[in-house]
């Protein structure tokens, strides 16, 4: 069967590999889709080089079949439809004590600590995987695992009905916040200077502006009779986002810090201070929140068809890198590992 | 009678003055102790003229007794010894609405919108008046308010009893939290570089550690085991003090921004990330808190008579201000309007 293995920065290997058994309480996948997201991107540049080790596979948004169980494994048969919770905690730290596992000092990351599930065939333990219903197409069941990540930040807001969100920066974690944040009843701006972007989001029924022309702290002013926003996400990473993210909350608004920020940011503290407001770190997603993103697909209030861009062969998984380098025009890129059926 | 004017930057004048007779609604209060707060220096040294105004008295934390009652006030009598929530609020703005009155977008503080308490006799709205026990000394009075900005920075950090807290900055208010916290129920490690404030601290029972010759990051993982504060407060306004507090925090921290930032600051957004940090924004106490410190300075459990390192008559005023400049060796200090009774 097929992998994709990482040898170093920009270089991916497709190679022949043999399928792992699974061991006693593990599951063997076949894998149908992988999606790229942003950590792979990190990987793939050499940034990760310390952690991931060589000859690593990547990959960690999926969905696939049953093909093999292992000992003791009841809960899954063959033939199954699965997605998997790609994150493995240790139960002991103080993160995992204090009810906060999901944020483990000790987290291995399948497909960063661990092999990933960019091949054919994944072998995993069955308690990090989840059974999806039958009907839902694995193609969107392949996102999942980035609006568990929507899930966890929207609950993390604590957004109430009627609430004012602006979230800031339009790329699929931000289009699933917003998407998610108007299930929940919020009415929700998205700020997003790519014009791509704006559009698969106005596809969405999501109001996309672009702040390189609109002044989105008057917009939000305007529209909230000069109260301001009561929630912002701040999903863009840049400098300017962490800033219009704190200029549009009204007192008390809460920020939810959903991006990675590598340098240290100047923050208004003083708006903090005056207005009482609250700054949200926010990262990965809990298993409930993986099972509420496996409900909001299957059910169709998320529908994560607009934010598939391309699904390629796996030969074509250095164009696919590339194309999402480049960013212009693209949201999610898929691996299909499917045999033709043709 | 006496009143301190404000005339313009490093002018304090020393005045006679009437007093005011009471409106409808109004008492006038014979000022026992006014105290001199970090906002006054910042009027005295001219960075808010445009807000205070010409000919302005300054003032707002203050202890007296009631000297005259105007029409229709029944809650209180003259000779009873009181003291005053300096802030009036709008009612309508959207902080006034949501129930954040305490942070009123319209917010008239007394002392620096309107006529402060460094005057023998003020006349303010009885409904902004707190009565005292009998028996609580008007000199601890003095401190009630800023015992009240404690309570509420340690009720908006949400302590619970056992927690461990680092406060940032030993000044009055840095103090003041870390004994409400204390009292709380938390093991609280105090950080200012100052060592007469380090002292004033520990004659407080407060354990107080020099940052300029401790590594506190390494301190506190030492004495947490490794996990870190579950809450920090940072109340010194310096950048290294951001960064201690954010460096200090357990997963899910909680970091309390008492400190007024006038700029900008460096802050590790990842941190927050990562670790699903929270920050929190605190400014000024609601009625609640004002009662809280009440009762607290009156059963003892807060002491203010450590904090109090002079009192001065009002002829002293422009030393007394000067010395709170300079800042070495003092905490708070008093201006004595009470006639001598010898
Ligand atoms: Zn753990
Ligand atoms: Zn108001």
């Amino acid at each position: 069967m097929k992998a994709v293995v990482y040898r170093g920065a920009r270089r991916l290997d497709v190679t022949e590999v043999d399928a792992l058994p699974p061991g006693p309480g593990e599951v063997r996948i076949a894998v149908a889709y992988t999606g790229i997201c942003g950590t792979d991107l990190h990987i793939f540049h050499g940034d990760m080089d310390a952690r991931v080790g060589a000859a690593a596979v990547l990959g960690h948004e999926m969905s696939g079949r049953i093909a093999e169980v292992g000992d003791g494994v009841t809960a899954f048969a063959v033939g199954q439809p699965v997605t998997v919770m790609p994150t493995r905690t240790c139960g002991r730290c103080v993160a995992c004590r204090r009810g906060h596992s999901h944020i483990c000092h000790a987290m291995r990351f399948l497909g960063i600590d661990s092999p990933g599930a960019m091949q054919a065939s994944w072998t995993v333990p069955a308690e990090l995987v989840l059974p999806l219903p039958d009907g839902l197409p694995l193609r969107h069941a392949a996102l999942i695992e980035p609006v568990a990540v929507a899930v966890h930040d929207v609950r993390r807001s604590g957004i109430a009905g009627g609430e004012r969100v602006v979230v800031v920066g339009g790329g699929p974690v931000g289009v699933l916040i917003a998407t998610v944040a108007t299930r929940r009843g919020a009415e929700v701006l998205l700020v997003e200077p790519d014009p791509f972007r704006r559009a698969v989001a106005a596809e969405a029924g999501i109001d996309a502006v672009d702040p390189t022309t609109t002044d989105v702290v008057a917009l939000v002013d305007d529209r909230t009779a000069g109260a301001g926003a009561d929630v912002a996400f701040e999903v863009s990473g840049a400098a300017g986002g962490v800033e219009t993210a704190v200029a549009v909350l009204t007192t008390r608004g809460r920020l939810v810090m959903v991006a990675i920020h590598p340098q240290p940011r100047a923050v208004n503290l003083h708006r903090f201070f005056w207005r009482e407001l609250e700054l949200l770190g926010a990262r990965l997603y809990e298993r409930d929140d993986m099972a509420e993103a496996v409900r909001l697909v299957a059910s169709g209030a998320v529908a994560p068809e607009r934010l598939i861009s391309r699904v390629e062969p796996v030969e074509a998984v250095d164009a696919a890198f590339t194309a999402l380098e480049r960013g212009g025009g693209v949201m999610k890129v898929l691996i299909d590992w499917q045999e033709p059926t043709r």
